[in-house]
């Protein structure tokens, strides 16, 4: 079983290397590109003796407590069952 | 329109930042976690003048050659249409 967790940084706070990355894009003449926000994507592998609500439990605890920082970031989790 | 872009390094390519987080959970007593990698994850605004087509074009290309390194790492696209 393997979840996937994307953490993000909260709407309203500000994302310097989105804003980095974007400035740079648009300095190499690149158009079209509106805005560019970055964040982290982890795939973790759980053990396969938990079944599908047991892994989703982990996975969220896992993304809230270890993962993200609530007090900028949201997070969002997908579960692949296998 | 928005683009949303999933860089992860090559399963070949030893992953530090995974294997730091995977051994801190388990030196802190988790249990059911077989392993943790982790990637970038960019959500990128397009102009609204872009048909869908072109919006993957121009994603395709900013990840290929600016988002990710492609001697080390994997992309994935997911175009999401208004």
């Amino acid at each position: 079983m393997k979840a996937k967790v994307y953490v993000t940084l909260k709407p309203s706070v500000l994302d310097p290397q989105g804003k980095a990355i974007h400035h740079s894009v648009e300095l190499m003449g690149w158009q079209g590109i509106t805005d560019i926000r970055q964040g982290k994507y982890f795939e973790i592998a759980l053990a396969e003796t938990l079944d599908a609500e047991r892994a989703r439990a982990l996975a969220e605890r896992l993304a809230r407590e270890v993962l993200s920082n609530p007090v900028i970031e949201d997070y969002r989790i997908e579960i692949e069952e296998p």
